[in-house]
């Protein structure tokens, strides 16, 4: 009878200990997503805000943007320029609705949509889309952008 | 004198075997570029050949496509059209000139230039442009999309 208890308290106690550590797991998983997540606002913040510096800080240094209607863009110093044209071009924001972080907690993507306003030469005009970015933490523990890159939902307008 | 050489011996032994598992780590992030590198080329290899199942099968069942001109397109039904549709619309290669596994080997992405051939109401044209593509390992061990995205690298033209 002892034994039968023991034999129980011990499988209840594994269950648990297994329970608690998969807990563990998902939760350290989520708490991952939830970090990328809230790098993903955080740049969106100061990118809004037209803040140049605080933009491209966000960026790896041999970073990439792959932006419609012109060639790859490596590199903070190319990024810097291209992000202070878009700042003239227009006002952008954005809100991910996916995320994601390898187990190893080096490499993730956010995903989600845009909404821009801009001036053309035609006068004021809109666009919305989609955007995906990938991160990279860097050694001091902070995650920069890998890669960023975007496109129009709206059809090509054909005149 | 012994215990001096021992010691230098010990030094000796411990510093062959950190460079080791050094070049062992370098060998094995190599071989996982390696291996995501691979799975590109065989996607693009199916893909260019308008082999509609084997280009869906290399799909997330929930993977995403974030293609221009018209919104996201999500899960393997849904993928499987736009591909169909692609394949109606023109031919595509591409090849990567950049790939990233995380350390843990369950996520990763592959980035390059591509060339697209289509047939338009105004007759032959052709675009070039780069690409974004996330991959997942999955539980058999195999590379999948989880999210594939490109823009054009040519300017807006406005008639």
């Amino acid at each position: 009878m002892h034994l039968k208890i023991c034999t129980s308290l011990l499988v209840m106690l594994a269950a648990n200990s297994a329970f608690a550590q998969s807990a563990r797991q998902e939760q350290t998983k989520g708490g991952m997503d939830q970090v990328l997540l809230a790098a993903d606002k955080a740049w969106e913040k100061v990118y809004s805000a037209k803040d140049l510096s605080k933009s491209v800080a966000v960026c790896d240094e041999q970073g990439s943007l792959l932006w419609p209607n012109t060639p790859i863009v490596i590199g903070k110093k190319a990024i810097a320029k291209a992000i202070q044209d878009d700042f003239s071009s227009g006002d952008l924001t954005w809100h991910a609705n996916a995320v994601g972080v390898a187990r190893s907690g080096d490499l993730g993507y956010t995903s989600g949509l845009y909404e821009a306003k801009f001036k053309s030469t035609a006068g004021a005009a809109a666009d919305n889309g989609k955007y995906l970015t990938v991160w990279k933490k860097e050694a001091d523990g902070s995650w920069k952008v890998l890669f960023d890159t975007f496109n129009s939902d709206r059809p090509l307008t054909t005149n």
